[in-house]
């Protein structure tokens, strides 16, 4: 079995609301050091051994399901379960 | 200046619909070796060095804003940035 973390963001060049908001709330808790905040999707996959490269599995996923690929960008981790 | 990465998610014990949805529509995709799904959100924060101890800021935000401390769990790493 395979578990592959996904982390979703926005690119760099698109505006991130959701982002904004949080920053606005945590600085209303006072804590002005926060500078940025970025938020985005995390998805944990859990993935059975298959015929399919699982590499090229979670890539597709990506791109079809779990990312807009033109707002978002995507990177993921692969690692082998006992 | 730090960088915070937070995860959060539903707690094993939580029903996680939207988990459920993804693995769904992955299997529409017909990869059937997707066993399991699990989603969550994930920040990144931007911290200037202050006075205050830089886990501890993060452990009140995530515990104040960031969570919902009945349902979900979070877990966080500092980095330290150039």
């Amino acid at each position: 079995m395979y578990l592959a973390k996904v982390y979703v963001m926005y690119k760099e060049s698109v505006l991130d609301p959701q982002g904004e908001a949080v920053k606005k709330a945590i600085h209303k808790l006072d804590y002005e050091e926060v500078a940025d905040v970025r938020m985005g999707k995390y998805f944990e996959l859990k993935i059975a051994k298959s015929d399919r490269d699982v590499s090229d599995v979670v890539e597709d996923i990506c791109n079809k399901l779990l990312s807009n690929v033109n707002m978002e960008s995507y990177r993921y981790e692969i690692m082998e379960e006992e």
